[in-house]
């Protein structure tokens, strides 16, 4: 993909996220995007490959952003940006005039992505790829679920480090919290540093995602609390003594 | 390697195609070389090192093909370039004065290969580098028996999503197929797509090297089917009913 | 840190040396960098992140060097360079002037090493962003230990093909070994290349590093002579048959 990129703009300045996304985990695909996007300059064209389906019938989209754009299949790894309050336009890749000469059957990241990234790097309107469409799959953010007495959301990532990371993002922890729960694993309190806890311990602490992370000092706290992705965090507030009295 | 050629020609654009092959695999990097090194823009120094014969007296070459140059050991890892159809001029690195002043005994891509193709990318002759040669080892390559009955060939390549990458290219596939078998698994046809069979079925699809390749839809063909590399690869292609009536 | 880098200075070329290394580990970080940096063109700035003391108290600090500019934090992974013989100036980064607005817990290489470095890179001088400090920890460089009779030194690295790397500079031995001894392995002889000893046995030679590797043909050495990091290595020197005499 980079020679096909350096071939049509040999200035393109391409920086590689990640190739650490496990096969076919669209899912950690559009968490990693949507934590890393904005911190790229202005202009800046994201491509997005984690594509179980290639080379079935779904679209390849380009997307215009109120900042950035981005180069992805229409199967929901851009649902973050979709669900963002941004402006976006969104155009079905149809005009082979900018993709390669042969497509096969099974890398269209080479084929059609990269040349389209390039030909965007170069200046080509985003429109000139095809058509607007409508018709495209936002996909769902999952919400955790807020009531009084506390917060019920779940992970959904794990990190290269094993730290466990879920949807509550730190906004939405307003209160004091009386107990975060992750199986049968209790934590008491909101760490400011993995350094608050012992080697070994487990800890919650606001990731740098902006998202309450799970994470075991000095270990892996996938490997030690052994969750599933989606199992279930529960915060608990403490009881609002004020209002007893 | 990096900071070697960065050193030589800051305005130098390095790229890396993989850094995933396993220590000692020449006939591995020979294959990834192969499918990539054409996409990239004319006047490209590709750089390959799998190196299991670092400071023996086996030479290192710098080559220039049609639209390319390649600097590596002489141990078959440019067999597909060398068995291409273009015109070579192949030259044995001797020129102590492009190398690092300080030759270790086992990282000459530091200390040989980088600096050569930074000086190289700055736009110095090859001829420069030392003395052309015809005595370098071309290797072979493995080519596929073809039958009026059918094909057999071979895994070359696992990829790191475990598809088997076979020695049959497309073209020699001109008939239609009645069996694909590797091993034990038999398939029926050629897919289009990986969706065209259930998950966890096995497939075979033209890949994007342009050879016939065996996969595992949502899975891993080399953890399922446990081939070896060099693992035969039959097709049968179906009776020629024209030709019996 | 890409992205956060090329919004502040979108002409830095930016190059990783390694993501290897393991969680926490921060000796092999250290080794690694001392490896490395005096390859890079004058001028390069080095960020150097491993740090398990994420969010505590512990300084972050830049250092100008001889050549070279230093981003690290005050966890010893800058020893080698602050046990060397150059000229060092030590700044404590405390001026958010030059930060991210939003400094996460857990991310400071995004948000704070990210950033200076850019500023850095785009001439702002090194005093700039803190003051400078004579209160940080240069740690220790293990030293071997020497006699007339041998050198008794330690792995202090494993490289990723199994190369046990020791403190063994080859400047130290001087004398001809009768005797290599790891564990329970014994080798008679420093080797040239590889290729000296037949596959799958053991052989020691002076490595890219400068100092003595032990390292097994074809082989992995780290696997087959199971050492712990810090495990001695005795070299014992033939007895000085002139004295003798």
């Amino acid at each position: 993909m980079k020679g096909v990129i350096l071939s049509i703009n040999p200035k393109a300045t391409i920086i590689d996220i990640t190739h650490e996304i496990t096969a076919q985990d669209v899912d950690a695909g559009a968490f990693l995007l949507n934590c890393s996007y904005r911190y790229f300059p202005e202009g800046t064209i994201h491509v997005a490959i984690v594509d179980p389906g290639v080379g079935t019938s779904r679209k390849i989209l380009a997307v215009q952003s109120d900042r950035y754009f981005f180069i992805a299949s229409d199967n929901q790894i851009l649902k973050y940006i979709f669900n963002s309050s941004e402006t976006l336009i969104v155009i079905e890749l149809l005009n082979k005039e900018f993709f390669l000469k042969e497509i096969s059957r099974t890398f269209q990241g080479r084929d059609i992505f990269a040349p389209v990234a390039a030909h965007l790097s170069n200046g080509v309107g985003i429109e000139q790829f095809g058509f607007e469409t409508k018709h495209y799959d936002r996909g769902n953010i999952d919400q955790p679920i807020i009531s009084d007495a506390g917060i019920t959301g779940k992970i959904i990532y794990c990190d290269k480090f094993g730290n466990l990371i879920t949807n509550i993002p730190e906004k939405l922890i307003s209160k004091s919290i009386s107990l975060i729960q992750i199986g049968s694993t209790r934590i008491n309190s909101l760490s400011n540093s993995y350094s608050e806890v012992g080697a070994g311990q487990p800890l919650a602490i606001i990731g740098s995602s902006g998202y309450l992370e799970i994470a075991v000092r000095n270990g892996n706290a996938n490997r030690q609390l052994l969750p599933d992705r989606g199992s279930k965090v529960i915060i608990e507030f403490q009881p609002d003594i004020a209002k007893d009295s």
